[in-house]
């Protein structure tokens, strides 16, 4: 079973976006067996809309569209799809109702542009989009599938998962395809390939492995095609557990896992709860470890001192400390830590300073340098990286490493 | 003119990579007037190629291609490209000098494989790769071009911008396209439609309006084409103007500009430092503020307080107050806020305290209540939002209201 994509929008083919939605509409796809074959992104025009449809259901049975389904003038799919299959439309008063019903809560009325937005072609089977105010659409004609479905990615991906991929599920029930993701952080690409080289050597034909790094992250996916899916399974969890021998201090989930999830359960389990003193970092180890629903029962908060004088205030950091080391040093993220959980008296704390760029760089302490500190009331660990020029790289993968820290921390010490 | 990009290979399809390429492409062919009406990514076999380049060329006389031009085995776009065109491949001495004179370099010798790279279509103009080892290939036809890069893209920006962009220019001198984009936060996609409808209306016909909602965003762009650029870019001007006039609240910058950028500019501007006192949102302000370059010579830092607890000890707010009305109340920001101002001492703080949900919701207050204070110390603004149930909209959406709501406390008390 194949599939293609399209993507309806200038905004793609002036360059102002780049496509994310495919390549995540092109995963789901993947785990249900349909590969998809072609990605297409065309202009919100409806010959350009019309051609791609023919030149698709060509070569496939099943178009996923998204795009264009907007309350503006510009939006003119829903009324391209009701030409191209030659129906009317009319006035689907479900979807006018919740529309309503949620700019009531809001304390807000309806325009006529949301009144048009539910008009559906009549031959369109609706999908409930409970994450914004376009329908989703689904077209069956003669086994040929058309999707359609709004470009906002939130609102693609509640359809997708609510109603779109169960719904492909019923219509082409295919021959399993099935992954195992190793989630792995401290080891490079290559590193991790020369460690399990004859694991990989000695895959049977139907099991492939690839390798997907991504700043300090390197996620292993095995996949398996077959038509047992027990004994694929069977296969996998082999596979899995033969490289687990290999690169037991890396892995640190698996799947659909985040760090600041793995290491929020870990803190839930051993009973302890956790504070950061953040300054280069700014704040997205906080974010990251508040992004997790029920981080309140563990995470007591944070505080972000970018300047000397909060790193003083707030942390207890002595003004002395900071001049003959300077914030960016062993000494300054040791006392960070201390005056951190001194003030907010967590089990865990977490310091960072360091120069995330691309200005604040010396000779001595270049771009890139940052200290970590993870630690209880007994024990301290510190790490020192050295990493590039790019501000944003710089951020993330210290929020990364500093969250793995404490995975390792709860690790040696529970 | 016209072009189609071409994305070769299945890293695309499985959805393992995003296709930033093509993005990036798209733009500089849109900046030389050339207008890119398809963008197609394919597997890597010689079929979906040939096929690819078949049904391009029925509609457009220039293809960019990126993809499949490795050393490895599944890098088949070159001799594809030669049976495509039907003719042999020679050994391009010039090419394997500068790669065996790069090796030398890093005291490396070439390998078979790379020997192997350097045999090239007999039709192919060689465009020098000075970024890595693959040439890039320009396939001139009957007056169809075909262009081949490598996918890496660093490697295929070199060969775009010192081999590919100056020849197509001295191919296809093209009427230019331009674009003007506005930014805006504060009202949906419908209402600004409806408030600037008449000028929608009387565009005249070589101007094109796309509305690009995101969380509380929505991208107003305008597209020209034309022979004058000088004559284009008046009126696209007199547009952007004119739309100015009808929702100059709304409207935070143009182009490429973030909030967290407008705003850090306009607090360097006004002389003003800034701190965060969030509790839901958890840092993301905080690290959204600090992602900009220089943030710190007007960013001081951040409380983040999620326990009751830490919003007494660090931002002075009484337990009595949060006993009485709550963390999540006016009451509340509006202390965190004072507090905030006292114990860091900045110009302006904000404050946010609210249920990001999907627990810790109740009948009063359901998850999605969040308030948010911005203020020095004379005034304060507080806004009530009552959101959806994603936490992680949630927290992106009032960190974007939060940094817009600095926005216009500064332009109303500078």
């Amino acid at each position: 079973m194949t599939a293609h994509i399209l993507t309806i929008g200038d905004e793609i083919l002036i360059g102002q976006i780049i496509d994310s939605n495919s390549a995540w509409m092109a995963e789901q796809l993947n785990l249900q067996g349909i590969r998809v074959t072609k990605i297409i992104s065309i202009s919100d025009t409806a010959e350009a809309i019309r051609e791609a449809l023919d030149d698709s259901f060509a070569k496939t049975d099943l178009i996923l569209m998204t795009g264009g389904l907007g309350p503006t003038k510009d939006d003119i799919t829903k009324k391209t799809l009701a030409e191209y299959y030659g129906v009317g439309m009319s006035f689907h008063e479900a979807s006018f109702e919740r529309l309503s019903n949620m700019f009531a809560r809001w304390g807000r009325a309806t325009t006529p542009a949301h009144r048009e937005q539910c008009y559906m072609p009549d031959n369109a089977k609706i999908l409930t989009n409970k994450a914004g105010t376009a329908p989703g659409m689904w077209f069956a004609t003669g086994g040929k599938i058309a999707v359609s479905m709004p470009g906002v990615p939130y609102e693609m991906k509640y359809l997708m998962e609510h109603e779109v991929l169960p719904l492909i599920a019923s219509t082409f029930p295919g021959k399993p395809i099935i992954h195992r993701t190793i989630l792995t952080i401290g080891e490079g690409e290559s590193r991790i390939a020369h460690r399990i080289q004859d694991i990989e050597e000695n895959l049977p034909p139907h099991i492939k492995l690839a390798y997907l790094p991504n700043l300090g992250q390197v996620r292993l996916r095995l996949s398996a095609t077959g038509d047992d899916l027990v004994e694929l399974k069977k296969a996998l969890d082999a596979q899995v557990a033969l490289i687990e021998t290999r690169i037991p201090e890396f892995i640190f989930g698996y799947e659909k896992d985040t760090i600041e999830k793995v290491m929020g359960a870990l803190l839930v389990k051993n009973k302890k709860t956790i504070a950061t003193a953040e300054s280069c970092t700014g704040g997205l180890v906080a974010h990251r470890i508040t992004s997790i629903p029920g981080s309140s029962t563990y995470y007591e908060g944070s505080v972000i001192a970018y300047s000397y004088k909060l790193k003083e205030k707030l942390l207890n950091v002595s003004s002395e400390l900071l001049n003959t080391h300077g914030a960016v040093s062993e000494q300054a993220v040791k006392a960070m830590l201390k005056g951190l959980l001194e003030n907010l008296g967590t089990d865990i704390g977490i310091a960072i300073s360091g120069i995330a760029g691309p200005g604040g760089g010396t000779p001595e302490k270049p771009v890139g340098t940052i200290w970590i500190a993870v630690g209880d009331k007994n024990k301290t660990n510190t790490l020192k990286l050295q990493l590039g020029k790019s501000r944003s790289n710089n951020i993330k993968y210290t929020a990364t490493k500093a969250l793995d820290m404490v995975r390792h921390f709860l690790l040696e010490n529970a």
